[in-house]
């Protein structure tokens, strides 16, 4: 099965098990679940996680899968919730209304908790094939997420007037990637450690690469409202390195994320994944930018 | 150690491991944590969850505290989000600014977000004391918190025109009530299935007896806005069954909660809990009003 056929199908088994099947749930929020996590897009955290997975070996698919379901509910649990207005106020995401747009701030909010809670859930649910296993994500996941290094606390960093720009990047990007690599060797049963060096550095490339569709690209070929770093006053990498500075440092960054990658039986196919991540993540210049 | 030592020492170690001891964490979301759990009021369902943890022999007491402490993170999570300006919009919790008006509201977002994963973080956590419970306590939380049956959804079905009022109860109150006695035997474990109707009595009880307090009772006595049912139409046993109907019936409920109770080694003590409760829960009419 195509890797983005098993994602597809994982996270859809996990949005119906949330949405209840047969059993009474509420049936707007049952549907902000499902709309908050389609259309898919590039779905590039759960495609590192099972590609890790993969070059691990994948001796138990269950738990592969489960772990590249639970970072995507949470990826898009958290763009629910920045996307709402007391942060973003975005009214896009993904070409369309953001969620508290299509039904209303209340579901909004519950859509995000109820994606965060569903993202343990899968993994607690996969621990049938093995619960030590399953114990591990469960704890990488929380950390990746939580305070006081995960997602949320790379949020809180924006309520300071004093940021740690480290740990700022660290948690708020960072995280969710490293866990991508961290979850994808641990389901297969490898120790986790050694692949936090490669999560780290994608983590970094999309970072810079975010920056620059950022600063090149307008609303409509973004699919989310433009120029938000220069609006908000975040740090950005175009702005302290220049276009040509930024896609150079991006390069840089993905060579050092391809030698980082631990010895591995899958190892080349590996390689190739990162490679086309590099090549979707480095963005075309518009003809009428200067670089 | 006295039951309420032992929670709150639990829940205070669970925030100050989220807070992050020595590592960097934002200062204000971290100081928001332990805002949202302090000061602790009652303690209800920790306290149901210990005692029928010790009622079944309490013989993994690191287990039983994780189990308590997630579902005081969970509640105090509800609490806060509960709170802001896109559900309830109240200004006062536990006698004292809400944490959106005391931080904000971005940060009243995020420490719910924190607090939710804290809670899974503390049960996988204890895991090295048995991993099958740890399971088994995470796969119960998710069920009583997020969709399509748990306090998620019980908020959710708010928003829908046409309420599934059994499905509503069972999830607004009753699923953290059912979680505390089932997280409760399984820490200590036991089989939880047979603990459901116990937490369930509890929760209507607690159901009743909030809506004896919000029709009796004004916001000083209350530490939070009064009259909340009847402004916002929601469906409330005073309206139903008058003060005195709803004071029997109260007391039905608590009778048959103790009657449900499972045979254990420490039943007595259970029962006297259960009753204590009771008194706890039953509140005191005003001299000024009429029943």
């Amino acid at each position: 099965m195509p890797l983005t056929h098993r994602i597809e199908q994982a996270i859809s088994a996990a949005i119906a098990t949330a949405q209840g099947a047969d059993r009474a749930a509420p049936p707007q929020l049952a549907s902000a679940l499902e709309y908050a996590v389609t259309p898919g897009g590039a779905r590039i955290r759960p495609t590192i996680c099972l590609s890790v997975a993969l070059a691990c070996g994948d001796d138990k698919p269950q738990m592969s899968n489960a772990a590249a379901t639970a970072i995507e509910l949470i990826h898009c649990a958290s763009l629910v919730h920045d996307d709402m207005p007391c942060f973003d106020n975005a009214d896009v995401r993904r070409g369309k209304p953001t969620v508290h747009l299509a039904y209303s701030e209340p579901l909004a909010l519950l859509t995000g908790d109820s994606l965060i809670i569903a993202a343990f859930d899968v993994l607690a649910r996969a621990a049938d094939a093995d619960p030590a296993r399953a114990i591990t994500l469960i704890r990488i996941l929380a950390e990746s997420t939580g305070m006081p290094g995960g997602i949320c606390a790379g949020q809180g960093w924006e309520s300071e007037d004093k940021i740690d720009l480290s740990a700022y990047h660290k948690a708020k990007t960072g995280a969710l990637f490293t866990a991508a690599t961290r979850m994808g060797a641990a389901a297969a049963g490898e120790e986790h450690d050694a692949w936090t060096e490669l999560g780290a550095r994608i983590g970094e490339a999309f970072q810079v690469a975010d920056d620059l569709r950022d600063a090149l690209y307008d609303e409509d070929a973004l699919g989310k409202p433009a120029m938000q770093d220069q609006i908000n006053g975040r740090p950005n990498a175009v702005s302290a390195l220049g276009v040509k500075g930024a896609i150079r440092r991006l390069e840089d960054i993905l060579s050092g994320a391809i030698a980082s990658i631990p010895s591995c039986p899958g190892e080349a196919a590996l390689c190739d994944m990162v490679r086309k991540t590099a090549e979707r993540l480095t963005p075309v210049v518009p003809a009428h930018q200067t670089v």
